[in-house]
């Protein structure tokens, strides 16, 4: 089948191997959406070897549950061991020996076909477009950070990143916050976050920052090793700061500011997906705004390129043609 | 008056102006002692340049207050400004614009007297000897640790460290927790630590590290850089690290780690004093167990060297000689 691999270097390849894991159900990717996480593996972050791609939407072609045969299905993107205690009480995203889709020991999603454990799959509704279904997964894992952190309406709210992830939160937290400024680096992003629902935005320049140590809660989500020095300049005393970003290598933080502000620093990666699903059909008209380019796999590299232009926000790989082809390796 | 001074060098001075701060309390010091901070303090850390010193223990020479003059008091360090809504709340500890006892902008205790507003200060109880009097302050913070994150009795705890601070918190925890195991690098001070409660301790030394990641709480408290590391390594995905070590410079760390496995983490400072003191009388002859040297105000260099040394404790400057002598400056 046809797949990006990254062995150090991403290559599109047309003969890699279609995914066998025993027991598990194999799905065709409709389409597949590039994140920051992919920009980062290809950097060498989480030492993956692989398909990268964890964002999807595709359609099963076997499993051992055969009533899901022939589904459009979304993908919990973690794997867990299924008998440990995490895994137990489902949560299979802290197991310690899970894999991950495209992160860790498993090959991902931007081939032609995928394997995971028919647990990890949930049909998609109708009314949820490919494209939009694609934002599933981050826009969980923007959701997660109110299910991590208790918010009051009274608190103020600084969101610091106006790239994808950054709009999904603020389209996750704006209906239930009462003051969110989003500061970015892009005017054009910026606007998108106030359509999406920021109450202020703000370009991030010292000059303009809005005023010092002032917030309750600080949302890192700018992909910027420097975010957290921005974070914790800006978050109140016994304030929180909640960590999105996820880098290759190490951070240099002062993390004395930690300790004589007391500041509680909260780190948030994935969400469950149900309240993700439940919230898309009313926003997907909004989340469609976030694609900035379409790809084939066969223009993967192009693909990651684009992904990395700061400008631009989701890049989406179209993977199936829709011409019925089955698996080809 | 004599007083140690730093101004990018420590020195002893016999001509240092009394302190005369406007409608503040006048303190003649009985001893003090020399805690990481102040060890930071004279690498540069929080940019002081002063008296050091924040640990003591001393008597009221005058005061607005007449009813303190003459008791023997100890001091809530940070001096707020009053009026902030920090300091209406009664939290001057995080009043911005506050001064710090040795600290930040106010001359500390490593001296013959010291001014603090009198709402800062404290009677001690007869009970308590001006020796273990200097415990309070250190373990106020160590207390600390109780009123900032919820500790259930089947918690397993990881203490990095096994210092002055390091003693003080397993004395402050090991009625409340159930499991409190202690990780340092001295046999003796280990030794300590056991008997001060902890129900287990460790040589650190990778080998002989407990098991990865099982941790629910994970106290830092070495006073090394390298102890986020070490703690990440060791608490559970979603468990909490409480951060109390404070460094001059800045920290490298993988802060992906935090993100990924959900680490929550929680600075921590100082403490209420009146907690410390209600446990003082009980634990007195423990603590005086942990002061290894005493130096007069005259010897304060080489009262620095001594606490510098990685096998030592508590290092004491008795100040005040009992003669009755009153400000000389």
């Amino acid at each position: 089948m046809k797949a990006l691999r990254f062995d150090g270097n991403l290559k599109f390849v047309r003969n890699a191997s279609a995914p066998q894991r025993e027991g598990e159900t194999l799905v065709r990717v409709i389409c597949a959406g590039i994140c920051n996480t992919d920009l980062e593996i290809v950097k060498g972050y989480s030492n993956f070897h692989g398909t990268p791609g964890h964002e999807f939407v595709g359609r099963v072609i076997e499993s051992p549950d055969s009533s899901l045969v022939g589904e459009r299905v979304v993908g919990e993107i973690n794997a867990g061991c299924g008998v440990c205690g995490d895994c137990a009480r489902g949560d299979s995203r802290h197991c310690v020996a899970r894999t991950v889709l495209g992160i860790k020991g498993r090959d991902g999603a931007f081939a032609e076909f995928l394997s995971l454990p028919h647990r990890n799959l949930i049909r998609l509704p109708q009314a949820i477009t490919d494209e939009a279904a694609i934002f599933v997964e981050p826009l969980s894992a923007a959701l997660n950070i109110l299910e991590q952190i208790s918010v009051k309406p009274s608190d103020r709210i600084a969101l610091i990143g106006d790239g994808k992830l950054a709009q999904l939160i603020v389209l996750a937290l704006s209906d239930t916050v009462g003051s969110l400024s989003v500061i970015g680096r892009h005017p054009a992003k910026l606007q998108i976050a106030k359509e999406f629902g920021a109450d202020q935005v703000c370009l991030e320049n010292a000059a303009r920052l809005p005023m010092n140590q002032r917030y309750d809660v600080v949302i890192e989500a700018s992909g910027s090793p420097d975010g957290l020095t921005t974070a914790l300049g800006m978050v109140r005393p016994r304030g929180t700061i909640v960590l999105k970003s996820t880098h290759h290598g190490l951070t240099s933080v002062d993390m004395s500011q930690v300790v004589v502000n007391e500041v509680t620093i909260v780190g948030s990666r994935c969400g469950r997906f149900q309240p993700a699903i439940e919230m898309l059909p009313k926003s997907q008209e909004k989340l469609l705004r976030l694609i900035s380019q379409r790809f084939t796999l066969d223009e993967g590299l192009e693909a990651f390129e684009a992904a990395s232009v700061a400008e631009n926000m989701k890049v989406i790989l179209q993977i199936d043609s829709g011409t019925g082809a089955h698996r080809s390796a």
